[in-house]
């Protein structure tokens, strides 16, 4: 019913669906043995500095994400070129590149021998990164999961919260890539497309949020204001019903659960461009203000993001609070190499695995306000 | 310490603070012995169709809802005038008057039953309603309980997501009220000014929504959409970090938590007036879209408001549910008398006061872009 459904939903789509085996079908794939090749999705970030070009480049191509009609091509050209030399200037600024690939292959890494251990029916895993708009890009690491011999795979977003502007994006180049590199349809897919409340994301976010109040003296730290930090979006995406608002608050509320509520918090939205209206309240602003009413202690926490990049590294630490001045104010460490995370990561693929689905039945529904082609097709092809 | 810093954040306010004796301070007061007032705060609606422009008039006179500067009161009076006929219309179609103060006085009065028998040592319980723009009127209210001889009372909202438009309008009345009426402070109070996750409404939501996909035939039945719709606010309100939003989103997670994710969902916002931006997903333009992409089956599901008012009766139902015109587009009931939300009302007035709080910790911390006087007062009225 659910794929008759979703073929009525989505309208027929001509696809060499016919030569795929059905030994390898999302359906019973899920019970085969490994290996299993894990993906972590995310959008990536230039190494070095000579690599922002390319980067810039390949985020103002992405329609998904910011979307310039017919001349999105040119106008990226024109884009990236302009902004190259201050967002290489920033990347000089922290220490010379983005650490999202360190991190990611050390996240994948390790939570690969964690779910050898605890999920042998699916080892040995595998673990890959594939970046939206830095190396490795998709192309790369299809191209070396077929080689490994990959015939399962999960596809993993590090976006805990959906949004089509980031893991949408991801799974509509992952599902074009698969098109061209795969079109038997060698590897079978599913998807964990996202995981705004699992609890050992909560705990590992709590958990830090615990250590960083322990640098306040004790006579201020339940008064300590935690301002929950996610990237935000565009009013007109809001506007259409992306899910990712809504998840991101989801996460905070269930992390201010674990806290018991102790501290005052609000979640603020920050890396706001250009002249259209984006979703409040933002970050610099809530600091700026809360500096003038004379609050001196506060925490910024990145809620958004599982590892540190250029808006937790230079946008809040060097700007936001480097700016403030105040000694207060400071960041908690993003989650990066933290254990209790890497071993929730094992945690959300054996239960993924385990309960063998191809995704969420929320990823089933496109934005009510949004009728994309792309959205249409990379759902025909990883919900099948 | 929590009451210095207090005062060092709102400032001195002068008031008549030194009358009041310790007897009756917060802290002390929740180990008293009953009778305990309980008031539910909420907005209110007119009874009766000719009680309309009053309601209106109070409505947009509430510069905490709709601030218009320094000639609030005579454009208060003009567009309660013009706007009149047409909502007197709206009551009339939906029965000639709101049943927010029937439900109201019941959810209040069964509500202290089950107190008096879970919670004896703070019985009697009296049960109260207090609305910001109708009948009974916080004077009203508050005249009774001091007849009454209340001494301790807990200020409940019926709001369980907390927005300044709607909560902190209530409590800021209620603040400059009891200013004018009780200036000895006679009643001691505290507040439980959100409970967006409380199990007993998660459940009472989940229930409800249960019930109402039951309706739908067995084989669309996990297809079925569910449409969470709230109160929207102006992208002003929201950007100078109104809580409101994100604690929406917290509820609609914990609900859609209880019910495993089974359906796929939105969370959308309605009765957007006037040309200033509100936020969005609109749950008008979210229905016509799905409608127009052939879905036939959702659920619209008031999230924010515990009881039938004229924006379930009459926007829901009959202009975006009525208009659309397709069979299976429907509501969930809202909450009204279901016994397992009362019960769960009867649970929050017993645990906050075994917890001994005044108000909980984010209540103190006012919108960090906002700097108004009078919900700095009523702070330090509740807070002290």
């Amino acid at each position: 019913m659910f794929r008759a459904r979703q073929i009525a939903r989505y309208g027929a789509v001509q696809r060499p669906f016919l030569s795929r085996s059905l030994a390898t079908s999302s359906s019973s794939s899920t019970t085969s043995k490994g290996p299993t090749g894990v993906v972590l999705l995310n959008m990536g970030g230039p190494s070095k500095t000579t690599e922002v070009y390319d980067f810039l480049l390949r985020l103002f191509q992405d329609g998904d994400l910011i979307p310039l009609g017919r001349f999105q091509d040119k106008i990226a050209k024109f884009i990236a070129w302009r902004r190259t030399p201050m967002i290489a200037h920033h990347y000089a600024e922290i220490g010379g590149g983005s650490p999202i690939r360190k991190w990611s292959e050390y996240q994948a890494a390790e939570m690969c021998k964690h779910l050898d251990q605890i999920a042998p029916e699916s080892a040995p895993h595998l673990p890959y990164v594939a970046f939206r708009y830095a190396n490795p890009l998709t192309e790369e690491t299809l191209a070396k999961m077929m080689s490994d011999g990959v015939k399962r795979a999960v596809a993993f977003t590090q976006y805990p919260q959906y949004s089509c502007s980031t893991t949408g994006s991801s799974l509509n180049e992952l599902w074009k890539v698969s098109e061209r590199m795969d079109p038997d349809r060698t590897i079978s897919w599913s998807v964990i497309d996202r995981w705004p409340t699992h609890p050992g994301l909560v705990s590992s976010f709590a958990d830090l949020i615990r250590e960083q109040l322990k640098t306040y003296d004790e006579s201020v730290r339940d008064d300590v204001m935690l301002l929950f930090s996610a990237h935000s979006l565009p009013m007109t995406v809001v506007n259409r019903g992306d899910p990712y608002p809504a998840e991101v608050a989801a996460t905070v509320y269930a992390v201010m659960t674990e806290l018991k509520f102790k501290n005052p918090y609000r979640l603020v939205w920050q890396s706001q461009v250009g002249p259209q209206p984006w979703l409040g309240a933002q970050t610099q602003d809530t600091v700026n203000n809360l500096v003038k009413k004379g609050e001196t202690n506060m925490i910024l926490i990145p809620i958004a993001f599982t590892s540190d990049h250029i808006e937790t590294l230079h946008e809040l630490d060097l700007e936001i609070i480097g700016e403030a001045g105040v000694e207060g104010i400071t960041r908690a460490p993003s989650l990066n190499g933290h254990p209790q995370f890497i071993k929730a990561l094992a945690d959300i693929v054996k239960d993924h695995l385990s309960k063998g689905v191809t995704a969420s039945k929320q990823y089933e529904m496109l934005c009510p306000m949004c009728d994309k082609e792309v959205c249409k097709g990379s759902r025909k092809f990883f919900l099948e």
